[in-house]
């Protein structure tokens, strides 16, 4: 079956060219001596999360245990959720996933390690804990090197928690900067640091030159998107994932109509300056996809000389392929447009 | 079981609210003698379009053809799908409704008409179809009375077509206008045109002084969201859909980080001018969600006297109902906070 013969919109996946991002940014690694534990957010799919632990990553990263669970259940090992865990009922489940998997947990304050404390006293095997570290992404994280070792000390003094040492989102000039203040701070407490886990895709290939990590956590490099071309991440040629849509309607000279909405390319847009719209037409490039109601899709043609027409298939590539993914049930796999899997998004929509 | 019982971050609805927003407006139609036909794109449930109907709809909207399929499946009786129908395996998807439920079709292209033609050929009873054009809107329809009524004409054309009327979205003073100029030309042709169907809730209780429409179409009045409440259409006290979220971090003074992010809020923002952020706070309501990551919601406490603690948890109005039902495999509706239902969202990511 070829893609042209699926109903539209549907998002597919260009195998070869996943295969080949996933291969690079493990040479990379492998050449700097970085461990790669890639976050499954983009794909959501256990199948890449196993191509990617055969190609030689140390395990996955994921954001919430319903991630975690589901990628249990299908053969994954080793599962990093970098989430703070909060209350009873999210212990009780992250203990039950040490019956199955090797589990660490990312922590950046007292009240998630009181879950976690509570979660070991019932778990099968010890739980990896990391202190997050805030380097400059204004997300969250210990503000302080002393806060990290005081946080690392309270984990120490729980018997089933180990702590595995630290970890930030994303690397960046300021990850050096902490570490260069804390790595010390940790010495002279005689505490460990076995791992220093960085992440992001836009510096992925900078990591050796930007900071100390021994490991990098990554997500959309495997898909790449509008977002990772606009931040030179990469070229339209390593863009793997597609959505496929279908002009519905002409209704002027200067605007089509496309069956994508914000229900299938979401409403993320790219960051101020870096480019307009909610997409890129490759076969229309100067087309601009300006507004977006759930499932129209507006595309202003007024310095597009070619204009599609009613009825024809247009291909998007999305500003963001994390939250794409995560709006379909499926995805479909391909190589030069022959179909070779229809895989069910098993993770999507898992955000508890 | 009580809402603080469930693990969030979690969307759940409050029945007698959406009740109450049922049959409000439901009697503001019988009042003005308009037909309401409710778009199910906010709440995607089987449920709740049954309960529109019992208290007067006369059938329902959909965008999609999946979403038309699970209401047909789940007993609903008289289906209108506003979108061009395109292509072959569409064209037979609709054919086969016609053996379950009255179905009727929006069009304004001659592609579309092509589609709905063959699907005539194959029906077991005709297919409605309504014109669209434009008024205001600036999405799609014909663009002037004379396409509609050549469209008309040749819809009139196709045995298993019935041409039902007009149709637009959403109702404003240019509704009017194309009207006025329009219905004559159908008169002259000698075209009856039995429905006029208009749509839009910040608009619905408006339709009587705006336009001659017949039927009103409308979505998000049945929950109600933080657009809605800008756009005058509804108070807090209208608001049916909560998302709970929990504080999973308090990194700085003046920051909370929430669980639920773009990816259980969505990232839609409300119009220029009418608010920032991605969602309302009601117990914090300085507080402005003001960015969002994938799983994180940071929120900026800084004109906040009152700060909610790591673990508390803290509600959230989404900003647009309509596309954070679509994130979700189930809402749980409740009562005063005791929960009465937990029901799967069976029309999420009908897309196609």
């Amino acid at each position: 079956m070829h893609l042209d013969e699926l109903s539209s919109p549907v998002p597919v996946v260009d195998y070869d060219i996943a295969r080949r991002n996933i291969g690079r940014l493990q040479q990379y690694c492998d050449r700097h001596q970085l461990k790669l534990r890639p976050h499954i957010k983009t794909h959501k799919l256990p199948f890449f999360a196993h191509e990617q632990c055969k190609a030689g990553a140390i395990g996955i990263t994921v954001q919430k245990l319903g991630e975690a669970e589901v990628m249990a259940q299908t053969g994954l090992a080793d599962i990093l959720v970098t989430y703070n865990i909060v209350g009873r009922e999210k212990a009780e489940r992250l203990a039950n996933l040490t019956n199955f998997v090797r589990v660490s947990v990312a922590v950046d304050n007292e009240k998630a390690l009181e879950a976690l404390g509570w979660a070991a006293g019932r778990a099968s095997a010890p739980i990896g804990v990391l202190v997050e570290f805030e380097s400059g992404g204004n997300r969250q994280g210990v503000q302080t090197p002393e806060q990290a070792v005081n946080l690392a000390k309270a984990i120490l003094g729980h018997s089933g928690l180990e702590f595995k040492g630290l970890m930030t989102y994303p690397t960046t000039a300021k990850t050096a900067e902490f570490l260069q203040q804390s790595l010390p701070l940790f010495r002279k407490s005689g505490i460990e640091v076995p791992v220093v886990s960085g992440g992001g895709t836009p510096s992925a290939y900078h990591t050796h030159e930007l900071a100390p990590v021994t490991e990098v956590r990554v997500g959309t490099y495997i898909y790449n998107d509008r977002m990772m071309i606009a931040a030179s991440a990469a070229t339209l040629e390593d863009c793997a994932l597609t959505v496929l849509t279908t002009v519905v309607s002409r209704p002027t000279i200067d605007r089509a109509v496309i069956d994508a909405g914000s229900k299938t390319l979401s409403s993320d847009l790219l960051p101020p300056g870096q480019g307009n719209g909610y997409g890129l037409l490759p076969d229309y490039p100067d087309a601009i996809i300006d507004r977006l109601n759930e499932e129209h899709g507006l595309v202003n043609l007024e310095r597009s000389v070619r204009k599609p027409e009613a009825g024809e298939r247009v291909r998007v590539i999305p500003n963001h392929a994390c939250v794409v993914t995560n709006l379909h049930d499926q995805i479909y796999l391909h190589r030069n447009g022959d179909i070779i899997a229809q895989l069910p998004v098993y993770l999507r929509g898992k955000t508890v």
